[in-house]
């Protein structure tokens, strides 16, 4: 038998434990008891708070392997995960990868999982400290537990954000969903390259969220997940305003954009309502223009203004020749 | 429609998760951000290590939904967890609850497993700062992160062990097991209420593992949630000592023993071998015996000698009439 055809019920759960730690960097000096205990036991970071996220991706839901090489799936589950940790302006420091494998998992894609989560963790200096490993009768589930540190004056909410304030993101938006449907489609040519590497190894803005939160320069922050439609939902309710987006300002991705209007689609309302950008969307108050300048410069990102906070509370999609409401985004369990 | 007909993928993830904190105590002080932001953030404990654990529930492989109350689903996603911290001597503080919800489960299910898993946390003082939710096309599965404090110098590992020390075991062992082998044979009579309840509702020894750390009183630690076999052999391995384990003091529990010699099985290997006990062994120099006494009435829990380490590392069952190698646990993934 050669190894290719191997599966994850081919090894033991320590086997496949030693498989994972092959991946990882050595252990910071800050973490007193790593992978082999009942627990991991870490020092916390001096003088800062704790930030904590999880988030799941499933087999079929969030990800699908017919199209999603097993370094991209790992790659996904800690960059869902990074994204949130940015943009509460906390720097990342250790993760929990929890596993729910199906037998027939082949060996070599776990260990490629590992390989792409491994990898965007050393980028981002994030240690994996522990986990646990489960077979599963379903899908691929991969469950990651993210925990940063950040001053408390530096917490980036959702809810700072004041009528006059400016909107911002980071990167482009709706390439992430425009690559997927691409994927999902079976028509993902070269032109359109990016947009799915956008979907299948996002860059979770870690740094400019960091950026952000110690030079107080956002009001409020939140990553674009579930959309910037979204977000601009939940920034404006959280704070209490209302949002007006240019729908002419947004930083779309030519070549998914061309596609849409080629297909007789309407580009801005995928862009807007689609999921897996993981990109921030942020408010500024305006004097802050030019710090915000220098920070995008050092985070080597580009972040665009997309509209303005406003006293009414309604979310308003502002178009070259009309308002309409900002769409929902989606809901997962509608 | 009436309300039990309702399942999960009526509802939104909002307010799924609506019902989740409805069941939830109110946030302590040191929660400075909870749920409803990108990610939660926390006070660390003042001059404590952090102590991380992750476990995850899938249903078909930990429970079996069909004899598996929802209350108690949700009671042993935390109990489990609670029982790795417990092992390490910490204080538990807080938990993240992901969960993969198929969309055929009842609301009303959901529901319960909630009050369960927050009927645990509030007993021990846990909160709830986060979680996830999503659907799944495969079997419901929960994971579950808990942290926890710890004094540097109070933290148990499983490495301590000494020859000469003395092996103990809380509770009893070997319950769970009958009771889950009762509960699928579909043979869970009156007689047997205690294993059956010690597999569906296992009461973590946070309290005892805690007092064991401040006192010092133990030189290792672990919990037997792979089985007391798997334990001894870990603690051991992991301590460079061997140990022998006296079966005739082993704490069986009397029904469920009664009921193996009935149906003419050894009594003492499904004790050893099963897991689902959420109890801890743990090594004490025997100088320390009164200490610890004192520490049992404290946690008022039941310790039982059953055993001591040795210089040889070999791992070995004393019988009445022989000795025999300490059978391995089990493995999930052969």
């Amino acid at each position: 038998m050669t190894t290719h055809l191997l599966t994850v019920s081919d090894r033991t759960e320590a086997e496949l434990i030693a498989l994972v730690q092959a991946h990882l960097a050595a252990p910071p000096d800050w973490l007193v008891v790593g992978i082999g205990d009942d627990a991991a036991v870490v020092e916390p970071a001096r003088n800062r708070l704790e930030v904590l996220t999880v988030d799941a991706l499933v087999d079929g839901v969030h990800f699908d392997r017919r199209f999603t090489p097993p370094d991209a799936i790992g790659h996904r589950a800690l960059a869902v995960n990074l994204s949130d940790i940015a943009s509460m302006g906390a720097e990342p420091r250790y993760a929990l990868l929890s596993m729910a494998l199906p037998a027939t998992l082949p060996l070599v894609d776990f260990d490629r999982m590992a390989a792409g989560f491994a990898h965007l963790a050393s980028r981002h200096k994030v240690h994996v400290i522990g986990g646990n490993l489960t077979r599963t009768p379903g899908p691929l589930t991969i469950d990651v537990t993210v925990a940063g540190s950040v001053k408390r004056r530096d917490v980036l909410r959702r809810s700072g954000a004041r009528p006059g304030d400016e909107v911002y993101v980071s990167g482009v938006i709706g390439a992430a969903a425009a690559g997927l449907r691409a994927l999902r489609a079976g028509t993902a040519t070269p032109d359109i390259a990016e947009a799915v590497s956008q979907y299948l190894r996002p860059q979770p803005r870690v740094r400019l969220g960091m950026l952000l939160g110690r030079n107080r320069a956002a009001s409020a922050c939140m990553d674009l997940s579930d959309g910037l439609a979204d977000a601009a939902h939940q920034v404006a309710r959280m704070s209490g305003v209302g949002m007006v987006v240019e729908a002419g300002q947004l930083p779309l991705l030519p070549a998914a954009s061309a596609r849409d209007i080629v297909e007789g689609w309407d580009p801005v309302r995928p862009a807007v309502t689609g999921g897996d950008d993981y990109e921030l969307l942020f408010t500024v108050r305006p004097r802050l223009r030019r710090r915000l300048q220098t920070i995008a410069r050092q985070a080597d990102v580009t972040i665009t203004r997309v509209g303005v906070c406003t006293a009414d509370p309604t979310v308003v999609l502002h178009r070259a020749d009309h308002d309409e409401p900002m769409p929902r985004g989606y809901g997962h369990f509608q």
